[in-house]
């Protein structure tokens, strides 16, 4: 049997009605090809900072993307070792390959999951595949990948620039000495934008194990002793300025809630001592963190870095596949979170405050419309998210729409974050973003709700004024 | 540039695709006349009792609607002050255009929002504006409409009557006299009516500062004297019975929670008079509150009134704006809510009781499906509030209705409330919500799920019948 | 007036758009024939095992029905004991003809309902109906089912193949002798098939009152003497097996909440030696309950029983209809339920554990994509239950594929139960998830995200391949 074709076809995910899918088509035109802004990720700097060819279709696609391993993992049974997890590990030819077909033997288990799109687009547009990956096809796929891969229109800084990328954002330890960014920004070669993103989670969750470690280093990089409250923020201020003078323009946040409540001077003062000494309890950790991230907009407001939220994930549920794998590859699993009351004291401090910018993102649509628009709605500083994570897919972002516009309106909306490792979905993952937000505003001129002026202007609006002015790109 | 045309379509917001449309169409065509009956509001009865014309479209358009404001506030920067908040500032004709023509400026900013909606059918149909609000439209329009509110026909009660208004529910304290609503009705020169609604709940919060004093005011105007519960139960039926001679169908109450558990008496006495002696917990003071609704239940198995609870509003979360501009300005925002077992008592005691109407509303949409359709598909006494405030738009509507109807049909919803003290909106909002049921049953017809004759009969019910039914009017 | 036709059409739930519905008639059309496979039900086995003719269409249809129950309860007033409440109440034809015509007279509270869809399939395609139920045409209908039940293809097992039921569940007690599962089993007449299931809730809430009879049962039932933990657990394990040798595939667990955290083992044995002595607290039951459930999984890995769980339900939530007409006709109503804490502890122990299944229902839909689906789509053996119960209809199962696919897909689901004692709806609410699925997967053709051969395997998958995998049939 010769093997299916793989062919997107160019309407894919625009409304079935023909009259809506005429007027999606319109405006997804508009769109398609603006460049990508992307505030918010994890494709390794320094990939493009040595602009070294990758090795393998495995390596490049498959091990470093959580969402496929795990879909091969639980519906395929395969064991995450056997893709090359933990990223870093050195794979042979043969155990690519070998990688790369589990992935296509498994083709039929990604069906209807934004996998199966990605995969589909990068695999087409970007490598030229014209077969479905199936267990007959795999060999075919990888070499033709694998070939790609050898020439010099496939580097890393050859696919930034046909990806129309303008501007991506790494996620960084506050530790880190940004040296590959530095080394980026100052190569004469090099015209693309690659901005730092401060990351100090673990520096803010005083009761961990590692916190004392971590704020030592965390001394050390800023040059402040810490000794007290008061030097901690003072340390946090300085590394904030030294992420801010290499290109950052935010921080991200993840902890396991969105707690922002105050503590006096006093307690802050008495539990950061705690800490020091390694006594904190848990309970006065995650109080103390609370007062820490009120701290951090304070900051903000006066170094005007944008301030992003991603609590309420369990992570590492699945502690054997901690050790065997690490961090992140445990088989993290979201979780309620309550932000009206969470948020309160650090937005009635600094939400409409001149310059603060927060971005809430989160796994739980339930806050769209109960929490998160009317919340944006009456901020200032407040902008609803993109879907993050497992919601990142064209179902939930339609969702996302029909929940977030009624009180926020598109104004006080992110514009998409595609929050990856996997380099070569990037354009995929903005793609479905553009495509499903076109059939959103298509479906809103199709009901007379919005004039087709207006809907083309919001169409361009959410892929290039939004992100610009919510991240002060 | 000639300024953009606004003509709102005849079919907006119903189905796009054409044969779904033409069924839409038709059972529109049954509703979109029918009477409007509003049975829970906040318009002032001052209007109509005194019929004193409009002064300006800020004041009567822009001022006390907080949508809009809410959103000029947090995507257009607006000052809501420049708005002419709060209520009653005396607004100079110059100011009153100056913040029109904010509201115009920012238009772009209410894009895919129910407020561009309202507003473009209240302009377009009620004062005739033929042009899309803009910076440079904005004169016109607001001379237009000014123009308009000098003319006889624009005064409250031509409003009125013009909007097609059955009857109107105005929300008062349970200590007003009642005197402008009694004026009104014994006005030979009025045909309408406009009833008022027992608010209860600052008086049903026995730990907060005014409590007491409220209290006072509670037994002169009951002429009860307040010294125990009994007592302040009795001034509490007395009131009620003041409203309901004077036309009141229902009493509202909003609380943080929904909480109906019973104190034992002796508890609830102990619990009293600390309230009165001003040293009740605020913990206590919730644990009284819900035993004090769990009487008013009991109160309405008695005198008929139909009860409604708006639970879960964090109110005035942002301080500053609630100094400036006062309550309910402060950016009030939704929160999670329960249902389930906070209501248990209540219902267990009442929920089948002859007579007895709770009417639960929310802003919690993930209660539809999981909790109030359970339970209004069980107690007869319960029905499903349209949905509320932040999500009372399009797309939350129809959510509503496909959370809804599987388990609790048609017949235990409420019928559309307003909830609006902008007057000229009423239409409009009555509009939506029959456009979108006519979509949604359009769609169950389409589907076969519904025979056109029972959607038909079904599309007046909603309007009609199940208004008058659930509200007793 | 002559009556109106009852005619179900045959592309009822099928999507509007003609291009979409062609999509869905051709996958509908690939499994509306398909085989029924009844993973969870509540028939009893004795109607098969006897094969006694059903007596009347009242004891038949309505009696045992509880989602019309409460429909006609809450929406129009009936009196439970007037529909034949409790089952088992005998009936005068007269009061079974009555009570039939209190069903024709509410019909139109059903409107909308899947309780319409399913008489309407039941009427009409059982027993030939070709009129819409009305007071009119009550006895009309009466007579003519009343005919159909006392011919020989109306019979228990003339229906069972009739409806082309190729396996279903009963939901048994642990103690049950499961004497009809074996008579019937062993019928030679017989050759469809029945397998009990063993639901052992009662026996694992040890602060029950009935508790220590209920162990002292299981004790005989084992022939295990119950002194100590371990002899419990070990009771457990005879009677599962005593289950599974009798054709048991699973195990049905319904509490509270979801929890499954272990205590230690001296923990464990103290609360179960409180629990012996009738003094264990309500909170320590629930511990001690969790750390049961969890060993319950840890059983199910050695006898390979599917694990299936339904939390989250508000039991008898009316006291005074539980006193008349006993347990589960009180008003049971859903409240949340959290999945991601809860099932940690059972999940990182045998989450991926050769032969383990999990099947988790709910009726809090916000955990689909929150946690379910992330869960499902890590742990192999976690899956996602159908829409169950009060949610177990078009729209929500609608919204069940559209909120687990992106991040399970198709082959973490576990295909369609109907959970019903009400026989004769089985083939209607079968039907009705394969036109939703038909439908869901349509829309994914026409939007171009799925090939029809893709498609057409996975409609076929969905109600074949999937409920055998999962449930090991």
């Amino acid at each position: 049997m010769s093997p299916m074709p793989l062919s997107p076809h160019p309407d894919r995910l625009l409304p079935a009605d023909p009259g809506v899918r005429d007027i999606a088509r319109e405006l997804y035109a508009a769109v398609k090809d603006l460049p990508i802004i992307s505030p918010h990720g994890h494709v390794p700097v320094e990939w493009l900072a040595e602009d070294t060819p990758f090795t393998d279709p495995t390596t490049l696609l498959l091990t470093p993307d959580h969402y496929t391993n795990r879909m091969l993992h639980s519906a395929g049974g395969v064991d995450l070792a056997d893709l090359g997890v933990p990223v870093g590990t050195p794979l042979s030819e043969e155990r690519s390959r070998a990688a790369f077909r589990l992935l296509c033997e498994n083709w039929r288990y990604l069906r209807g999951t934004p996998v199966q799109f990605w995969f589909e687009s990068e695999f087409h547009d970007v490598f030229g595949v014209t077969v479905r990956p199936s267990a007959e096809t795999a060999d075919q796929i990888y070499d033709q990948i694998a070939d790609c891969l050898t020439r010099p229109e496939f580097t890393p800084r050859a696919l930034y620039r046909r990806f129309g990328i303008e501007a991506l954002a790494t996620t960084d330890d506050p530790c880190s000495d940004l040296a590959s960014h530095t080394a980026l920004a100052a190569d004469p070669e090099w015209d693309g934008r690659v901005v730092p993103t401060f990351r100090p989670d673990a520096y803010l969750e005083p009761a961990r194990p590692a916190w004392r470690q971590l704020t030592a280093a965390l001394a050390d990089a800023a040059d402040v002793d810490i000794t007290d409250y008061a030097s901690h923020v003072e340390a946090m201020r300085v590394r904030r300025q030294f992420f801010k003078d290499r290109g950052a323009v935010s921080t991200d946040h993840s902890h396991a809630d969105a707690g922002t409540a105050r503590l006096s001077d006093a307690e802050a003062e008495r539990l950061f001592q705690e800490a020091l000494a390694g006594a904190i309890s848990p309970a006065d950790g995650d109080r103390l963190r609370r007062h820490m991230i009120n701290d951090q907009a304070r900051l903000a407001c006066d170094d005007g870095l944008v301030m992003t939220l991603h609590p309420a994930v369990a992570r590492n549920h699945d502690s054997d596949a901690q050790r065997r794998f690490g961090a992140d590859v445990g088989g993290d699993v979201p979780h309620a979170v309550e932000f009206t009351r969470a948020l309160q004291p650090m937005l009635d401090a600094y939400g409409n405050a001149e310059g603060f910018h927060l971005v809430v993102f989160t796994m739980d649509e339930t806050v769209f419309s109960r929490e998160l628009a009317p919340l944006a709605g009456w901020y200032r500083g407040v902008y609803v998210g993109a879907p993050w994570w497992f919601i990142d897919e064209p179902d939930a972002i339609m969702r996302y729409r029909r929940s977030v516009t009624g009180y926020a309106g598109f104004a006080k909306t992110s514009g998409f974050i595609d929050d990856t490792r996997a380099f070569c979905s990037i354009p995929a993952r903005h793609d479905v973003s553009r495509r499903v937000d076109s059939a959103f505003l298509a479906s809103l001129v199709a009901e007379h709700r919005l004039a087709m002026d207006e809907a083309l202007e919001t169409a361009v609006d959410l892929v290039s004024t939004q992100p610009r002015k919510v991240f002060k790109l």
